[in-house]
């Protein structure tokens, strides 16, 4: 197998039958018979985070998480087992080199996406640092535009390295990707400092309010944005750092805020995004396990959107 | 006193007074001078629980909650001291015989019922599993409907018995309650497995998911439900189960979930619920308060749903 | 300095720069060069309280949190850097005479006035109590109005002495404050007993409902409600107890409730209350860092309803 | 009944048979046929503590752990049911005058003593400030000993009031009790500022750090002290500041501290102290049970070393 | 496969090299090439426990905890991995039927026994109602004795049903065991009714509290129990029941308790016991991970329990 | 000031008097006005950490509970307050560059020496990857020993770079440290890998278990350890890895244990480590406070064992 991709550190025993979990479903790759539709790649990393972090221990987190949910949405009455989602393992890192990290992570996705080069990409992170880097990997020669929902604009200087306060900003300094092709979706109140306002006008990153979404709605936000971007870029990115989630939903993040976004928007946001085929990638990031609750509330949530952004695909894009 | 009714282990200093709180005011059977308009029967069993769950203990964590309510209603103005609400006490349980424990249920249900013919029947859980003695007992004779509030819809099949997955198939397959007659509202995501929804659809069970709620309105969607209902049967059984609650308003169950109702709206619903005197018996199950927090975020917000579906049956039934 | 206000026990190292945290920007009182136009000071009395209450140690928690908030709020695209608050101190407190609380208090509040008579005054509680005296000295010769946001209406009786749940009612018995010139907002549930309602009757204080807000929306009913103060009042009071917010949004408080207010909110309100001059002071009371989560969800909240009353005057009255 | 004691709010359904609990053991006053042995009264004052505290709570914390524990002591292999032990209800207290409920304390005592001259006296805190009307009201014509197991001295200035901080001082100082006759056991580390131990040395406090404790052992040093204070004092009353204990086996105090005491220990302690007649009294202060564990690992710890003591009694002076 | 025995629900992607893990040792029955000299059974039953208990989800967080502890024990500088350890997965159990999963148990020993005669047994609870049907299936035609680590005796008799308070009633009621046989270790406190001490001493069990054995020592302790055991019966199965410790080292239990063992102390005495041929197997029981701390203290201590005796064997007996 | 030391992000408001507490007494360097004898620098690295680790908010965590200790010692009835102290702030970290980190770690620790070359230095981590930089810079032209006090031998091959199980590694591989001159003390159980054992026994280092070190005693095994060294040393360095402490008494270190040692241990043993002249610094690392209780166990017993170092210093080479 590769050098860069390990296995995960432990297998469901998966079981098959009418009544499956997500963990019977989701196959180890090595296991799967048919070309995946979709691959989830783990991506263990959170030392470059600013603040401390343990969302290096989320890609285990998410899969332990895959025996509470079934493959039947009951919203829309549905069963997603017919889609095709295997786990291909982790990016491997290094203890104390995060640029060796860095590149490992450029790596294995240029990896994935040259072994499985239809698929459909989900990255479980790990901090934010790491989108710069799976970006860098899937643009190689196409305009990419990018779909963030956060509750920050991530566009540090670079002077203290590459970490999860930086990946847009790198990722337009060294035009990978341009600012007018960046919507960052859910900012609100208090934790952007001017000197990012600056840059996301430097840069023409199209900032779009919690409260300027609730006013249009998921449906036609997300409609307006695509449309947008459908005209512009070759393919969409995904990113979706779940601090962008209200404090009493999302608690498990290293920076937990108020008056942010209710996973039922954001539910509603992923499963329209999910109906366009120019998105190919998306992650998600910064959960940190080790603040969430005993009932796990965070790591829950996550695997909900997740499944919530596949049902969809699967709905409107088979 | 009753074989197989047991008194609580505590009691209540009640108070008398202008300012009382709903532990001065919900009266021990034996102490009660008139006829209970309203008889609260705890049933502690979670043994039954597929999962592991103390719900066993929510009886006692609900009357302790007693001192936190006033028996005043702000939001209508209306005192509902004058309501005749009585604690007959606990179901006896089997340590290990869960059989005898459902016969327990059913007998305890019986008496209540003889004891006490006119009165309005409030069981406290326990799991789900209780539901279906309580029915069994309480619709002899009678075309019984049940309003379900769940993320689930318990049609398991019966080969690992009577567990809280089952109760609605145990009453359908018995023939004690027709699938027509049942209506579960608040079914969300991917938490029911295809052969539920398969036995749903056998035996014509109304599914109504949260999303469709929303977009009617609790008032709307009770209404239609109960027009339908009362065409049908002799009376209805309301059965709530917190988990239909989303985790950041109910931690405390043995399967929190993201995505569910919001505290609010389960209010709204038992206001309107609380309109229709063809609504004779309601349960609140599934409460594990060893897995609340420690403000008893959950256990509160059962109290007060139960506090709000005697209000407006005291408003609009008196 | 001051005999009855005394220093924080910490001052946060500040920093200059374009990108500066609220910890940077808030300044100690003895080193602003300029008058400031808004004046912090810490209340920490919370043995006054009826039930247990550490409120007594938020006045630091807030403290603490104004490294978690920059001074731009991105809603509104506006940097609040240029606003001049000061951080005056706490009031000096003895350890077993409330009473002596109470005056030092009042007498805080008139050297506060005294010093900086053009200043808008924000005082971080501490128990409800303190509402009392602060109003008592800010309102000599003047007719105040108070706008409350609370889900209790303290109209307790004073025959046990001048608690957390008496300081409407302390101000109304001894004429500080006429009954039609207290609004309460986000009233809700089984929490106010009847002796409260016929309190709030006989002394005419307006009860608003959280659904009765609701149904208005946050700027119709502040719009109505200050229309009616201006009227009627030299200036307005506003004081938020925090047990006004849900459960699920808020649990940091002594009596924290479901049926609550969702931060946002709070936020709107606030946002609202912000555009009037008539508004002079105001308190946040009622928030026990000891019960808040471990990721201060609680105290984040306050801090955050706190920045958009600053910044809503900043934008309307500047 | 009394004026200044007031009835538990809630009272245990007692049951009989060979194998009762505590719960079916301790009596309420109202339903004792002879004369109890022990009294015990609820001190739910803690206002008075200098750092906030909910050891208010502390007396119904106390009772609920009642269930808990059987009456037989397997390591003396002894069932003290036979023991008559009481409860006589809880001290009334001012919600907002301090003094007035130190008042009610001393009062209360005085009428639990005249109503039970010969009975064993146990109160249960509260905060320690409760410590010196209970030695006032008991020590009437009396030279009085104090044994005292605590982290603290308990010897502040009485400048700020009669606080947790000063009821040692207070009997000193008032000459309720002379400084030789006190003998505080179990002192350590960085917990005491100089002007308390000037104190205990200008007064002649026996300081005996929990090392020294330690080297001589449980039973020598309990001898030594009572053979000092038997040729002393009429008679002892012990006060055991559960912040003596270590914050591993006591993390529900206000102030709790690494390098205390082991529970082990401490049960040795009561054990030896329960040997002895001239021990009239004694208290438990300081536990708040909000602090607790969610195992309710202080309260436990305070509920077995009440009955340590009360089992050591039983066996050598019965 | 066995129709009893089921697959753990996860398999650890397991390593080789010269630094292991316990995770990478510890081997899935179908992939030892081998006879295994120890064999691990999962018994995941806890519907049977007096009070509510989770203990049902212990064999897996016993199996997830296997990635924190190497395979080498510094103290006695020894390498235990040559020791070949087989997990044969869990007994199957029915959801209500209690009876069925004893019997379940009951045949799964067996079944074990008959596939690997030579092993040692390792079984993991669960609650310790199953160690009832495991000594049974181990003791045909043997004389047993039990050596048992506990705070209760677990000698209630049988009137409700076989649950974790009866098992050694049970087994001496059936004769399986005699009263001799038994020796408990670790007794202390207020938790055994004077109904179990009167059967102890009809039945003959040797009582050994606590504080005995602190007295003797564990290696003295362990010694003489050893000899009289040695000279009367077959076999020995030891049975841990994990409430015996304290409950400032193993809050994870639902019924925890002060005065009890240290871990250090019950280490010492597993290590003494590895050292007797005669002991046959042993199991692990009352272990509730939701009750556990977040850092999974108990979890965490039971493993090295586990690993202290294997290790002891392995010295001594190899 | 310097370039690679900051100000801590907040200060102490400072009291004088006769009762301080350490707060009061530790001094920033900017403010104190002689040559101080203790230096204390904040490392707050731990991005470096193997494990996910928060330590880099240990310094900071360590300042704030200085309110919570006064500088007098009871257990020798000494004031420590004529020790001068200075705090003379936080190395300056880069937030990608952990090798960068360690260079600014050894330059300030240089820089602190050339500053204040009399004094004794307590470095505050971080994780333990700190005291190879750290040892480097108090190395130069020195013979020096290392008392080393953790649950692990931080002996792992270097392969992947310079983390918190290197350290030691790291300094005998350079020849900066001698095996021989290395003792680690308190080592127990199942966590040292074979490799770290081989590598232990081909460096000789000098491994002494808990249960050696508790077989002599505290004050012996110091007694010896110091001897040899001073023979061989030109002085000692002192390294506590908190994490060699029992899991009961220290939960928040990344990787806690059962089988640990006590805090009272520790206290012991730094004690006796206080009494040699030829330890010139030391360092706590390995301390998260995020993973601490909420009463704040761990970095209290850390703040205790760095007062009680101190202590001993103080009394036996002032
Ligand atoms: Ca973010
Ligand atoms: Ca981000
Ligand atoms: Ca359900
Ligand atoms: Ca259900
Ligand atoms: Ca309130
Ligand atoms: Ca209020
Ligand atoms: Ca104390
Ligand atoms: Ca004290
Ligand atoms: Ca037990
Ligand atoms: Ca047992
Ligand atoms: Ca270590
Ligand atoms: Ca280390």
């Amino acid at each position: 197998m590769s050098e860069i991709i390990v296995q995960p550190s432990f297998k469901w025993q998966r079981q098959d039958g009418q009544d499956i979990k997500v963990k019977d479903w989701i196959c180890p790759i090595a296991e799967i018979s048919e070309e995946p539709q979709v691959v989830v790649l783990g991506v263990p990393l959170s030392r470059s985070s600013i603040s401390a972090s343990a969302a290096s221990e989320f890609p285990n987190a998410f899969r332990k998480s895959w025996e509470l949910f079934t493959t039947y949405y009951i919203d829309e009455q549905v069963d997603i087992r017919a889609l095709r989602v295997a786990d291909i393992g982790d990016v491997k890192m290094h203890t104390t080199d995060i640029l060796q990290c860095h590149h490992n992570i450029r790596d294995a996705m240029q990896e994935v996406m040259a072994r499985h080069p239809q698929s459909f990409y989900v990255s479980i992170g790990g901090d934010h640092s790491i989108t710069a880097p799976l970006v860098r990997a899937l643009s190689e020669g196409k305009r990419v535009g990018i779909l963030q929902f956060d509750t920050h604009l991530d566009l540090r200087d670079l002077s203290n390295g590459p970490s999860n306060g930086t990946p847009i900003r790198q990722l337009l300094e060294a035009g990978v990707v341009q600012g007018e092709d960046v919507y960052n979706i859910g900012l609100h109140g208090f934790y952007n400092a001017p000197s990012l306002i600056e840059a996301a006008k430097h840069y023409g990153v199209n900032m779009i309010t919690l409260k300027q979404m609730r006013r249009k709605g998921a449906q036609q936000q997300i409609a307006e944005v695509m449309a947008e971007l459908q005209d512009k870029v070759d393919f969409v990115y995904v990113t979706v750092d779940i601090d962008v989630l209200d404090i009493a939903y999302a608690p498990g993040v290293p920076a937990s805020t108020p008056g942010g976004m209710r996973t039922d928007e954001l539910f509603d946001l992923l499963y329209e995004v999910g109906k366009y085929d120019a998105v190919r990638a998306m992650d998600f990031v910064c959960i940190d396990p080790q603040r969430d609750t005993s009932e796990l509330q965070t790591v829950k949530a996550v695997t909900y959107a997740f499944l919530t952004a596949l049902c969809s695909r699967y709905i409107h894009l088979k």
